[in-house]
């Protein structure tokens, strides 16, 4: 599992349906949690202090979920999640990736350069206010009136927090709770000076590599630990949560504090069918594509192997995921309950003649949307969603020459991607000195151009444009070999010199950028105003017949922010075969096959006299999480570390459209296991010491 | 479009409905061939003289159509039915593909060593055989005495064909019509000696390449030329059709002469969700990585492109064609429509008690079939069926680790593909002396092993037979750099020496193959017990529930058997645009970039002052073709080709499941721009003059 693309929460399943009582499904929030179920359910009391505690005690990193485990900004996620950081940071002669990392001394700790870490610090209910925005407006009035509110918070809890000594400068990031049916400001403290710590060796975090993804048993040291830095010394976190590293017992009460990215289940069968019949088929088919021509790239020699591995391995995490929803939503009977319960929901609303008078029929209305949507979305993904060109250089290309645009806009009228409260983290990435490599770029690149020219037809108006006279190959090439944008200064100086340096700019991928942009916003524009803005109207009509049903008693979709759920340890029964909750580190050994990705690095071979063979690995929990998840604590019901949630079992990726009680497990890696090795494969006296580890 | 699965026939959607009338759908029998409507909306009169000339005119390839055009042998198909042949001939300094080929006289004529050529000579209707040996069967027993029974009959043809003076031996095949309603032997004349005469170059066969496949305007001189021998001498060939160089007018009657590969039209709901599911998702997800490593080896560098260039067009044209197919099967009105048309045929049943209670419910039985193949699926695809090995020479040791079990059986008890009727055949595929390019055996065997260790999980029990200590790359590597199969004298002796040869060979692959073959069998075994015997039997009854209600004034599924269609030159609306029947050549310059695959070569560059530019290119048409019409000709009333088949347009694609009467149209090659191109640009007197060019 990944921090890429995975998806869950408030199951339109069991949107009319009683609460979940044996399943331990939802995705609350840290506003909402249902502290009394639990106390019914196992007789424990989580309170607001417990609450408080364990969500001062969770970091937001980018993409993933992680936890200070010390008072000085010691930071525990999982080894997937600072794979980035690892590639960065490595050379053709020192990777770390594959040799692991451990900093001898703080001193020795090395700079993420695009990392950031956010704590959850305040939530305030915006929604009233984002309602009166947009009462009484068309759907696209509607749509660019909650822009600008949603801007216009955000931009005022930044400045206000500035002169606040009390909390001092907060990121400030509004949310959209019940697809529409609640606006939350969330208020973060955020560290953007992290530094790796402790990586483990790939082979033993990844063991098992792709074919092992979303399995179940495994055997994978997934965890990776960082450090918060402040003022150039590490943070001060006394809200840190300890590790119990005896690990958890089975059928124990365990909760996950993090920040599931994206669930899909409040959707419509509209939107889903626009999911199984457009969006995920075509995705799918490109990215098959790329990961060959990934693979085959990096089989040419150790070099490529190591500049294209981080790349693959988000690329076939998230084919992996894509292609189980794909899977689901082919499966007609999820789709049967799906329309099932949309049907209930709709006959409530037609048994209530003043909700029914007031909503009308959004749904409809989201049916209208998606056929518009079908209509433009090979354009979309192609010229404004980047599919058609891709790749680093390109990406930040195209981010210059629109932010130019932008940023001499006020702040509410802009993009929302490119408001004031957004500009601190682009200039922090424009501004890292990370490794560009050619290659890799020209690879994306040529693709992109020539998948484009295939799906949109060599006769489009855009491949015409771009392709003329050139092949795509040809074209790649000259502007990946011909542009300064891989130097961070060049990026910087553009960015700061605005609309006049980008339009003065003979940089060919500018030149690239700029030739695409029209046809990019006009296509921008159609989606905000035939598609997005219809949907987001009808989907707050929909999120009021919900409340009005069932109140708060359900769960939002996940949307990448801090959630908390629980669940216990156990495995389940796949097709009559009972799995079991743990894994023994004995059995790694047994299964290694001494060939990548079933190798066992040579830390753990010259330790392996020592090790105690019956040392729990990897469990099973029946929490419901989903990507984002990643890196995230498994809490026990004392507020310990117990484990490290690192990936789902096959069975949890339908967790987009719906939970499934039976066979959707969560995958961490045991606190047992990690004692084991920092104590006797890295001897990481100091390390382990800081995490708590007598 | 290419020889490699399509598919198409008797539309499900119009099954209860009227015959085609205004729509000119179907591909009918030689022995069923619906003269009277012909004459009755045309006004012509199509007799069995005129059938009997224009069918002892057309050829089989190895999965493509063409026609005899000269009273020696010449035979007229497409640049891409023989590019195998170019690709087989071509050297590092000798690219037949790119630069095209002409015999300067026959002696240069150059052997095509897999090519054959078929002319269907007898048809002869065995319903009433096969269903005496069926009848009142288990449906396993039933479906082994019906392959005995096929197996036992064209047995005794070929034998009786050897004594028989007038026909000489023939090659003699059943078939089965109306899944099951009807059974044929058809008898062939075979000539297995084909000498390459003509291509031209790719760039203008093939101009547009992948992008423009299956789009229509198109200016592709999309034509290659064999020539039939027998006995070292070129064939007489008196039956040949004639070439008419001026071209069908727009809205003419053309008929097409030809083998249709394959259609599912006649397909229960459940089969063909099964394909939307499961078949055609995990098949492209998997050819679309394929056709990313091909594509990146080909980049690597001129030779790598070159070799890999034959593969990779036929990989990227079946891509193009299953993509529209499950677009076809994705959309709910095609599903719904032919949902409402079972349930018709169903009714119509019910309606009928005899019936009824003759048959039962064969829909039933194969629903229950479907269940049991989409849980052998994977296994039987990567095992048995070879996407976990693949590759020519992983191939050549399955086949020749199996062919030595199967031909120590009675020829009657064997595996159909390994009859005495079918040895000659792999005979002369085995003497074949073939280039092989270990780099690609390695990138296929790689990948399929990759791939199944991915899909059936690293803990499937063949994946650690095969995988227990080498990855994937090792073992390919290995396997390909050790074997000696790529020589034809080891491959025969491997062959002639039977199954001692085969238990004694060392070979790296044949170990392999060994190894792989027990699981091999258990999974065809349970196929063709669980799935297909069931499912063939219940298609017959289906076959009898539909002839009750339409006897044949509907036509069978294609089955890459000789069918006749016809249709008239015309364009059709796409979104409201109208597209028209003709290209013509001026736009082939205009529309080059200099950049392939929109690049013109260097000999039309060079006669372009002297070529008229009005000269039609190619057109469209609204015959009902599929996949294996590749290289039939497009024939007027009179009996003349007047346009050469190559393509059908994007949304003849659907036409595998049904007939869009509206959007369907066929591409072809006219032959007006044949002429000018045989005068001006190639200056190919003598194969002008033979083509009967004046």
């Amino acid at each position: 599992m990944q921090k890429i693309f995975l998806a869950i929460a408030c199951g339109a399943l069991s949107v009319l349906a009683s609460l979940p009582a044996s399943a331990d499904e939802g995705m609350w929030t840290y506003h909402d949690f249902p502290s009394q179920a639990v106390a019914e359910k196992f007789g424990v009391r989580i309170d607001q202090t417990w609450l408080d505690r364990v969500r001062l005690g969770t970091v937001r990193l980018a993409g993933c979920t992680a936890s200070f485990v010390s008072p000085n900004g010691l930071i525990l996620t999982n080894h997937h999640c600072i794979e980035s950081c690892l590639a960065e940071l490595s050379t053709q002669t020192d990777d770390l990736i594959a040799a692991g990392f451990l900093a001898s001394d703080r001193g020795k700790e090395r700079r993420c350069e695009t990392q950031i870490a956010d704590v959850l610090v305040g939530m305030v209910n915006i929604t009233s206010q984002v309602d009166a925005a947009v009462t009484g407006k068309s759907s696209q009035d509607a749509n660019d009136a909650r822009k600008q509110t949603l801007t216009q918070i955000e931009q005022s809890c930044e400045t206000n927090s500035q002169k606040d000594r009390k909390t001092g400068p907060l990121k400030c990031q509004t949310v959209n709770l019940y697809n529409g049916g609640q606006y939350w400001l969330y208020q973060y403290k955020r560290y953007t000076d992290i530094r790796l710590v402790f990586a483990p060796e790939r082979d033993i975090a990844a063991f098992g590599g792709d074919p092992d993804n979303f399995q179940f048993p495994r055997w994978c040291l997934d965890m990776g630990v960082l450090r918060a830095y402040e003022n150039g010394k590490p943070a001060k976190t006394p809200n840190h949560l300890s590790i119990n590293f005896d690990g958890p017992a089975a059928n124990e009460l365990v909760f996950v504090s993090g920040h599931p990215g994206s669930t899909d289940r409040l959707l419509t069968v509209a939107q889903l069918e626009t999911q199984r019949d457009v969006e995920l088929p075509r995705w799918l088919l490109r990215a098959a594509e790329l990961r060959g021509r990934y693979v085959q790239y990096g089989k040419g020699n150790a070099e490529a192997a190591r500049t294209v591995e981080d790349q693959l391995n988000g690329l076939e995490n998230s084919i992996k995921v894509r292609r189980r929803q794909l899977d689901a939503l082919l499966d007609d009977e999820l789709l049967a309950s799906k329309r099932a319960a949309e049907q209930a929901l709709r006959d409530a609303v037609a048994a209530d003649p003043q909700l029914s008078q007031s909503i009308g029929d959004p749904w409809a209305e989201i049916e209208t949307a998606q056929s518009a949507y079908r209509a433009m979305h090979l354009p979309l993904t192609f010229i404004e969603n980047g599919a058609g060109w891709g790749g680093r250089l390109a990406g930040i290309a195209r981010l210059l020459v629109r932010a130019a645009d932008e940023r001499a806009k006020p702040n509410t009228e802009r993009l929302r991607e490119y408001t004031d409260a957004a500009l601190p983290r682009i200039e922090q990435q424009l501004a890292a000195a990370l490794p560009v490599y050619p290659e890799i770029e020209i690879i994306r690149l040529t693709f992109g151009l020539e998948r484009m020219r295939e799906w949109l037809g060599p006769d489009h108006e855009i491949v015409r444009k771009l392709l003329s006279k050139e092949s795509p190959d040809e074209l790649a090439q000259r502007l990946v070999n011909g542009t300064k944008l891989g130097d961070p200064e060049t990026r910087l100086a553009l960015w700061n010199g605005g609309k006049a340096a980008i339009t003065s700019a003979d940089d060919p991928l500018i030149e690239f950028a700029r030739a695409v942009e029209p046809a990019a916003r006009a296509l921008r524009q159609r989606y905000e105003d035939e598609v997005e803005a219809p949907v987001e109207a009808a989907s707050e009509k929909i999120a009021r017949a919900r409340f009005a049903s069932l109140g708060t008693s359900v769960y939002p979709d996940a949307t990448f922010t801090l959630r908390l759920n629980y669940g216990t340890v156990q495995g389940w029964s796949e097709n009559g075969v009972a799995v079991e909750p743990f894994t023994q580190l004995s059995r790694l050994f047994e299964r290694a096959t001494g060939a990548e990705p079933f190798k066992v690095p040579a830390s753990w071979e010259r330790a392996k006299a020592t090790l105690d063979m019956s040392t729990r690995f990897n469990l099973a929990t029946n929490n419901d999480i989903v990507g984002g998840n990643s890196g995230s604590a498994l809490i026990n019901a004392k507020g310990e570390v117990v484990g490290l949630i690192f990936d789902g079992n096959i069975n949890s990726i339908s967790g987009a459209y719906w939970f499934d009680t039976e066979l959707n497990r969560a995958v961490a890696v045991d606190t047992t296991i990690i004692r084991e090795a920092l104590r006797k494969v890295y001897d990481a006296k100091a390390l382990a010491t800081e995490m708590g580890l007598r």
